[in-house]
């Protein structure tokens, strides 16, 4: 299935005790739908905060209902920040995370000196001129097969940090700023800490050029701060 | 001072003991700054759900911090749900609720089909075509001197129902729906029982006249059921 979710209000996607998360409310829908207990597995375990309009999650069921009418039964059943948006039948090995060939997610910042409650929800506001120019320029150079671990949570233990990069995108309308990373797979916390190094360059404290030294240096603290949760979104995943 | 505030999350706007409100989290912010408690009235006591753009609310502070800065230091202050986006100084006598002169609320019906989770969080999601036409009509049967007793919740007990409705406007924009009603004050469910109606004779229950009828009946359970309250905004006050 196709989820989307405003995670501003969830502690992220997996299922933690005294915890609202987002696996939490589908296994709940779905279960009620279903009348047994049902786990679902997504392909992006999303942290606290972060939304997605293009979640992929699958799940094993001998549905009484057709599945083209599955996806509206769930959503009926979800709180009204989370939708199904599709549900398709899928061959047994299917594994929304292990098949996943690339996903790309989007960083929306918001440069206006307003807070605009309203309209600026899920994105980080951070009031004041950032170089577009030149953080494109450093975004280039994200691009490609490489050794992320600069950008990667001291957390991430996981044996590699070689990933590709296809896209690393920054474009601006009026007072908002995107960046759109698509990568094959991505390590702990690799597309806000790529943000928070991007914005450094945009405010003038390093050059474009900073990025190679940083992923030479194959260390989290020579990279930028953090960027906040709320600002990423997951848009899409491949298979 | 001039607050905006997304009240999805909030219990309105009345502090009430074991609930998150507006006033509290208000309340707590500017005490905060001035360092002992502070009491603050607003000019319309907004439900659980209903958001403010422009919420006006009084105190009274010798304030050690100029007030063209007061707006910037109460909003830092604040969860990132709320702003405060303007400070002046007034009158002793200022009351922002007794002196208000009218005040607009806005209505927000979103008809897609789909929920649209990261767009559509303060509007009522009410999928289906809606007759505007027939809409604009009756709206415009609203507008004038009346007694809105029909359109008022049962625990209203004001002496009197007669409020003067300077405006009240159905507008679309693709699939979006705005409801713009003006008012000298308002009774108590008072726009989302009319907007409720509204959608009534939008979808072909009742034709437009059948506002008048609504109106001379002065008895609620001859007006349609209230719209939720997450669509319902404060716009304006005028003074």
């Amino acid at each position: 299935m196709t989820v989307s979710c405003d995670g501003v209000d969830y502690h992220g996607w997996q299922s933690q005790p005294g915890q609202r998360t987002i696996q939490e409310e589908l296994e709940k829908a779905v279960s009620n739908l279903v009348g047994f207990h049902i786990r679902i597995k997504a392909a992006s375990r999303t942290d606290a905060g972060v939304s997605a309009l293009g979640q992929v999650v699958n799940f094993k069921i001998d549905s009484p209902i057709p599945t083209e009418r599955l996806a509206q039964a769930i959503t009926q059943r979800l709180p009204r920040d989370i939708e199904v948006t599709e549900a398709v039948e899928e061959d047994d090995s299917f594994e929304a995370s292990a098949l996943a060939k690339s996903k790309l997610y989007r960083y929306t910042i918001f440069t206006g000196k307003k807070r605009n409650v309203l309209q600026a929800r899920n994105c980080w506001h951070r009031p004041g001129r950032l170089d577009i120019t030149t953080m494109k320029r450093a975004a280039e150079l994200i691009v490609g097969t490489k050794d992320f671990k600069s950008f990667a949570a001291a957390a991430d233990k996981r044996e590699s940090s070689i990933r590709t990069v296809m896209q690393c995108k920054v474009t601006q309308e009026d007072k908002w700023i995107y960046m759109d990373i698509e990568a094959d797979r991505f390590l702990y916390n690799m597309v806000r800490n790529i943000v928070g190094t991007l914005v450094e360059v945009g405010r003038g404290r390093w050059p474009a050029e900073k990025i190679v030294e940083i992923l030479e240096a194959r260390d989290r603290t020579t990279a930028g701060p953090i960027a906040p949760a709320e600002g990423l979104c997951l848009m899409w995943v491949k298979y």
